[in-house]
């Protein structure tokens, strides 16, 4: 990895402390990182012994096998700088305190510019990264990575984009989704244009439908006043769901390289049908969520959210994708499952065929199984459906990247290949603007498995949510 | 199963102590045989008690779990009919006897002829059936069972379907190739039909080339008197492995039925090109095998072959088909190998993709092996070949049935599914005819792997022998 400077802006929030500078501790053991520094800013009167020690509690405790070696190589390279980011003062001064540290520290002004702060200071850091002309790129690269959501609806995403380009390129801008880091979802692309024998069946003339699900078990714990805000629509469909979505969905990119793969995701997201959203989409509350910490005590913020929708291309057409998502459910995981059509080579009375399925398994495990039917031994002519399932553990062991870190690494890199273009992101909206009209909100119970409503969206078209196992 | 008498002609020989009487015993055992009667006609001067001693020897040391509640059960269905085949009064006998024996244990007069007897008995035994009426079907089935290889080339083919045609039609003619009565060979054709996903790439479009293996580590033992007049093409490739050719590249035959099948079977078979044939073909001779027992010294018989062969056919034209088979090899194992074209979406130097490859291991072991790559993690784009095995050992257990019970049961079920018909007898030994018009012969090294001419064959096209685990 080049060398680079990672400058954070909201270095006393969580995901600092549980994200960033783990997948950095990371890098650094597994010798990934060579020449680097990280300048954390944020507003708590705190100096850098009093900063760095906040953050070894937290690794220590919660790093497997901890390293103290890495860490206090790591803790050398650890900057906490304190200013408001509206201190128009602090601000300034902070061009001057990075060109300091980078020359003393002998690294080029290369920088990643971290938004780990709340979205409302996305304005007071951007102007005064413009004003303080910290987005010129004359000595070395400026990167801007900012954090999903981006924007709170087509219009507001759009004005965060026009403040973003008055100081930085498009090329600039790495709009992070951490799902784009998981392994087995940047496998969807690779296990589809990689293997011949599974390219050509994967379009609606072999396709009955598909669904994509990601459960979470915990509520919105100590993020109340975010959520609250946010809801499941915008942190989750707008940019996991949509991002799993077309990477299952894309043509051939011809190249695996950003530009590419951009432009075909783009294509994907424009074909979405937006017509028919409202009818099938059904949203829900987990009881109890309006008593949750910082959360309005009238909120009709949705918590789970079940829909339904068609891309209107000569791939897809015809094929529904299902999409569910949700809070306090009953398990924690997330699945692509994709249904085939009946054979249609013959019936036979004496077959009970099931069809082709094939399931690709995100989390909490990364594996993917097909399930095919075979001749089940004996003197009748039966089948039965057997599982092949390849299972990222056994192959590989449990040593496999985060998240965090392969995308730290792809944009020290300069690789966008994993990050959301603009265009994407604005089409993305123009569907959840769609999605976020809806009002109508159903309860339902902790643990559970949503609102029977979102059970009754896809019951009618005669189909069942996917469950492992059974 | 329907009631029965199984009347097999050539009762002294290996067959039917080593295949026939162990599948009726465990068809018995595994309670598919209600009534039934095994009458086994030899020239040898025994008797009953002689016989039933004779094959009770065998099956208690040879047969796995042996039990002798069954066997009591089975022994009292079994009866030895001493007589000559040209022998004309105990030919006219057999009528009576077995009339007399049916309605003495109140079965039907369903009859299934077992020619277990060497060729040049055939046409006294079917002259003799014709001449005492034994093939008419007013009181009961009457159906032959002959075994490969059927006749000597096409001529001597043509002479014997002509010989057997005056007492039994197409319908009545259970031509049997046990091969068809294995799992994994029965399976090929639900693996390839009952699943969407395997179905659409099985053809010239995405397939590069497939090999057929059968490799036997045995010599030719005590069958040299057979063996030496057959030689490696009557002996297999006339029948086992055009088998598996055919059911590997048929076209979807509608109904699972055996008009379908047989139909598809034929077209494939009249599909070979035999223009080429001769060019593309290395027989082999093993060391030593001048020397086996009731060898010639001089012999020419192959032992060995291995060739390539073109369907001109919609579905697999370009695809060229490899087959090598032979004896004293060094394993004995049966594969069906299939190599997959690169994939065509898109080329990146970064990744060592290897084209995907099905394998469906016949023997010993039976399972079936899908061969794809897949993200390897970590932070470089890299992929992995990986393997999913399906293992009929791991699914089903080892108690899976054996080739002769099942075809058994068909034959006395009447379903002709895998038996073959004349046509398609008749068609493969049009193919056979130019292979057996080889008369160049290399010889090899017993526990080897064939001569190197075999190699090159294949070589010269830029390809490799497909070997299990390399």
């Amino acid at each position: 990895m080049e060398n680079f400077n990672l400058v954070i802006f909201g270095a006393t929030g969580d995901l600092t402390k549980r994200r960033l500078i783990p997948a950095l501790y990371n890098l650094l053991k597994e010798k990934h990182l060579q020449n680097y520094l990280i300048v954390c800013i944020g507003r708590k009167e705190w100096n850098n012994e009093k900063f760095i020690k906040y953050l070894y509690e937290f690794i220590n405790t919660n790093l497997k096998d901890f390293d103290q070696k890495t860490w206090n190589e790591l803790k050398n390279k650890i900057y906490y700088y304190k200013t408001d980011f509206n201190d128009e003062k602090g601000m300034s001064g902070l061009k001057k305190y990075l060109e300091e540290l980078e020359n003393k520290h002998k690294i080029k002004h290369n920088r990643l510019y971290y938004m780990a702060t709340m979205p409302e200071n996305y304005e007071h850091i951007i102007n005064s990264i413009k004003k303080n002309r910290l987005g010129e790129e004359k000595d070395g690269y400026k990167r801007l990575i900012i954090e999903k959501p981006f924007g709170y609806d087509i219009k507001t995403a759009t004005k965060l984009n026009e403040l973003i380009t008055r100081s930085f390129r498009e090329e600039q801008i790495y709009r992070i989704d951490h799902y784009l880091g998981k392994e087995t979802v940047s496998n969807i692309l690779l296990f589809r244009f990689t293997n011949t024998i599974f390219d050509p069946i994967w379009n609606n003339k072999y396709i009955d439908y598909a669904q994509i699900i990601v459960s979470e078990s915990l509520g919105v714990e100590n993020r109340g006043n975010y959520y609250d805000n946010s809801g499941i629509i915008r942190d989750m469909i707008q940019n996991h769901l949509m991002q799993i979505l077309t990477l299952m969905t894309i043509d051939c990119p011809g190249k695996l390289e950003a530009e590419s793969i951009r432009r075909e995701k783009l294509e994907i997201i424009k074909a979405i049908d937006k017509k028919e959203l409202e009818k099938n989409i059904v949203l829900g509350q987990y009881e109890n969520y309006k008593k949750e910490l910082n959360v309005d005590k009238n909120s009709i913020t949705p918590t789970f959210a079940a829909l339904k929708l068609n891309i209107n291309n000569k791939r897809w057409k015809g094929v529904p994708f299902y999409l569910r998502t949700g809070k306090k459910l009953e398990r924690k995981e997330a699945y692509v499952y994709i249904k085939f059509k009946d054979i249609r080579c013959f019936t036979d009375k004496r077959l009970p065929l099931k069809s082709n399925e094939i399931v690709i398994h995100i989390q909490p495990e990364s594996d993917i199984n097909i399930r095919f039917n075979t001749k089940k031994p004996g003197l009748k002519l039966d089948t039965q459906k057997v599982d092949l399932k390849f299972s990222y553990k056994n192959i590989f062991g449990y040593n496999t990247i985060e998240a965090y870190e392969k995308l730290f690494s792809e944009a020290s890199e300069g690789d966008l290949s994993n990050f959301t273009s603009w265009e994407e992101t604005k089409e993305s909206w123009k569907v959840v603007d769609k999605l976020l009209n809806m009002k109508k909100l159903y309860e339902y119970k902790q643990n559970s498995n949503g609102p029977k409503e979102a059970d009754e969206l896809i019951r009618k078209d005669g189909r069942e949510w996917f469950k492992n196992g059974v």
